[in-house]
């Protein structure tokens, strides 16, 4: 069992290093019982994104339930890319036997925000998105940069395919896997942070 | 599978329904991207307790693998209670057989907090504590209340025994189960939400 989820700190690595990003904590009783609130964005670490976040009014948390949290997973190793996940990188995998991919790029040797990091291209989004999948997940707190309107997240998204952020693949070799991704249950959201694991 | 988790929104039952334990969200996008943030009191809907929570420099999220959230689980029956679970209502259970104990009481079937709620008696946490068990759980937002000084938590806590409080018991059956209790990853805390499955 390998646990594949960013540790959640004031200090951690957040997108595009915004500080609104960091979570902060609060102590609110240290005796007798110790008792801490946190204030944190659904986007934080490890999370899953529901259509909401990119779709107007699109499906939110309270439209899956946790059937879609579990599946059988490939983890695809692409580390050996600089740029982009392009379609000829997928090509092989038969699409139709799993339930998740997961993409482990250059990005799980990194503590810090990375702006280049490596990402899913609209291309390889459209071939996944014809699949049955029900989610997709990269080692980067983003899935795409630099492609005008998010066509990787619509494309997903709009396919009612989940789409998880800020896995942590470092440890983990190319293969198949029962994957965990379990969110929070937050009613009506566009996120939330996750607690994923491979066995 | 069956989701045994309360759902977080800002209307929620809450412990002695104290305003200070409900959590708020602010919506700080909403276009392209929508993006919410939560306040959120660590011991919100259902959470796990880890040892920091009532002891002086015990263990916390950081101590504890993945290995100590799943496993085999068995739920007892003991709606017919009204205050209290005792010794006398566990001693036909084989704990050894078991990592999890889940107890289904009355609390279920509340949608409102009582402050009366059935709890499990300090008797009863001692005969658990002597096991091997990774964790106790119950359908209340506390597993006691009215003994001076957190003798359940106390002896489960200190035995490296995980409480699981607000879980949603009320469509389960009494049985064996797998049980898959996942909470965030936040570093050095007391507790956190968990989502908590059945299969």
């Amino acid at each position: 069992m390998i646990d594949i989820t960013m540790k959640i700190k004031e200090d951690m690595k957040v997108y595009k290093n915004k500080a609104s990003k960091k979570p902060a904590f609060k102590v609110v009783s240290e005796s007798p019982v110790y008792e801490t609130d946190v204030v944190l964005n659904l986007h934080t670490g490890t999370h899953v994104d529901f259509p909401k976040h990119m779709i107007k009014d699109g499906k939110n948390s309270n439209d899956y339930d946790i059937n879609h949290f579990l599946g059988k997973c490939y983890v695809v190793d692409v580390t050996f890319l600089n740029r982009r996940i392009l379609k000829k990188d997928i090509t092989s995998i038969n699409l139709d036997t799993y339930d998740f991919i997961l993409f482990k790029t250059k990005n799980s040797f990194s503590d810090t925000f990375n702006p280049e990091f490596v990402y899913l291209s609209e291309e390889a989004a459209a071939l996944l998105a014809s699949s049955n999948l029900k989610g997709v997940g990269i080692d980067a707190l983003g899935i795409e940069r630099e492609q005008e309107g998010h066509p990787t997240h619509q494309l997903l998204l709009s396919n009612d395919i989940l789409i998880y952020e800020g896995l942590d693949l470092k440890d983990v070799e190319e293969g198949v896997y029962e994957f965990i991704g379990l969110p929070t249950k937050i009613e009506g959201v566009e996120a939330s942070p996750v607690r994923a694991i491979l066995r």
